[in-house]
């Protein structure tokens, strides 16, 4: 408190940018745990270890960084994306390693909000340990991968994501329902991508039947990504029942829900926290009817159709004052499309 | 020819985006002529003068350069957006001007495709300057101000972009009819900045009986900029008949043309190079059903309504692959909407 802290500011801040990073490049492997990062520094400030939660059962954060910095960790100062866990799940308590190891300072920017995990910093604290909770830099070029996590708990549902790939005027097909290509190459690769960091791909029964869709994560090369997300189909349609559709749906798997709600709730329960919902139309506009869209990923490509199908299929309102408005929080270029990123 | 520059090239490269950056700065207030800018460097290769063309019947660019730089020109090089002219209009030829300041070297950024004004740097080079023409630097910061000029001495008719403010899932109003206000703040005044820089803005007779538009450029604090476009009507009915409507615009003054292709001979005629179609979606539909949609302004909000007014009030095409697709040029984040330019 007050006191001067153990390292530079500076060293604090980049080393939290790589604790930061280290996280994102787990999303999509660890619920229902979050995704979290951590840094070593030594008593002079260097980088001695880096660590990302395991899947579930295995190893924490914490432990992975400790576990590559070794004694160097001793007097050191740890830098953590999510305040340490202070229970004993299926790994052992991080507040106690961290102790063991020696370190003298800890910086975390996320407080946990999980009441079992929870009591950590005071825990560290207790032991002698300098505890901050810190704030993420501006403008640190990694996005912060604990934002789904932490709402899933506090709403214990999974955070909501709506996607959709539109021409400029707001559809997703032509008359004629053809819509491959609406957007290029870049963009497309991205969307498999962003699959493989989420935990579920949901569609509705009207999607399943019309495009026979895969819903799988692959690589610029078509092969798949290690990680596939679960493939869910909402609606009360049977897949099963109407002879040759659906085709790859049922040779890969999906689990079916009823309902938006019932999905969601059965989804957490099974241990997703991050899920993305890919359409069509009357799926999104039931989403967004129940005020369960949590962020939307817009592709926007360079096309003009006039007509076609809408990125939602029915009014939401009558009046321009009551319509819901988002936040926008990144717009990437992808070749000549735009992904505009908004959050509630 | 092969011989060493007058000057160092990064110098000459930042030359040219200071002239572009002066051409740009007089958009709007050229036509017919073109938005040109000029930089003389001295000898030694510093900035000694730089200027823009001023209003149709007075000074070109380089005149304007050579005045602020004075006998500094001398053994100077002269950095153009465009090639000089070598015709005696309302103003002097710049080529002889050039020659008379004592200038050594020009650099030019476009080829003058006018008939009667080109040759310019066929006569810069016979009276022994070393003239070469220049490309733009990559991410010069910097928007290429002759770009609709360029297309309208080709076409024979105004540079035309299509500009729209709608919600992300494409519509310009609810279904009540509201549009006030989709975009946010920072939005609708880089609107009014880009409308007066254009020499016309153009609406159907729809919008104007509808929305009572007064199609003025204001600065932030609401007063009217110094250039204000021609405001320009397309299509049959008549405004004046019909009682109390389109007030704004019968105090303010407008133009009337019945179609699309009329509107464009006629203000091309009348010195229009740069126009700004504003809608509405009838309109918006027939430019582009006639191919004469060159840009495109997409102010995009984080709103989405599922139902309402669309951009466009008829289908282009029936199938993806015959939709008329643009190139992107620019992502501007403004606030919380997007501005995405696109051209042909």
């Amino acid at each position: 408190m007050g006191a001067k802290p153990a390292i530079a500011e500076s060293v604090a801040r980049s080393a939290l940018v790589e604790a930061m990073r280290a996280g994102d490049s787990v999303r999509g492997l660890t619920s229902p745990n979050p995704p979290v990062g951590a840094v070593i520094l030594n008593a002079e400030g260097e980088i001695v270890g880096v660590g990302a939660t395991q899947p579930p059962g295995s190893a924490h954060a914490e432990i992975m960084a400790l576990r590559a910095a070794g004694e160097r960790a001793r007097g050191g100062t740890a830098v953590v994306t999510l305040e340490p866990c202070n229970h004993t799940g299926r790994t052992g308590p991080c507040s106690q390693a961290l102790i063991a190891a020696g370190i003298a300072a800890v910086d975390y920017l996320h407080a946990d909000p999980n009441p079992v995990a929870t009591g950590g910093a005071a825990a560290l604290a207790a032991a002698g340990l300098k505890v901050r909770q810190v704030s993420a830099p501006d403008a640190a070029g990694v996005s912060d991968a604990l934002i789904p996590w932490l709402l899933s708990v506090r709403e214990q549902r999974p955070h909501v994501t709506l996607k959709f790939a539109q021409t400029l005027d707001g559809f997703t097909a032509a008359i004629d329902g053809t819509s491959q290509w609406i957007t290029g190459t870049q963009a497309r690769q991205w969307v498999h991508a962003d699959r493989a960091r989420r935990d579920a791909i949901i569609i509705g029964t009207g999607t399943a039947f019309a495009d026979d869709p895969s819903l799988t994560a692959r690589y610029p090369d078509g092969s798949l990504s290690e990680h596939q997300p679960r493939r869910v189909v909402i609606g009360r349609r049977d897949l099963t029942a109407a002879g040759d559709v659906a085709r790859n749906l049922r040779r890969l798997g999906y689990e079916q829900y009823p309902s938006v709600e019932e999905a969601l709730v059965g989804l957490y329960a099974e241990g997703a926290r991050d899920v993305l919902v890919e359409g069509g139309a009357g799926l999104a506009s039931a989403f967004l009817e129940a005020d369960l869209v949590d962020a939307i990923s817009a592709y926007v490509a360079p096309v003009l159709l006039g007509a076609g199908r809408g990125v939602l299929d029915r009014a939401l309102v009558q009046t321009l004052a009551l319509a819901p408005r988002f936040h926008r929080v990144e717009t990437i270029a992808l070749g000549e499309d735009v992904l505009i990123e908004y959050a509630r």
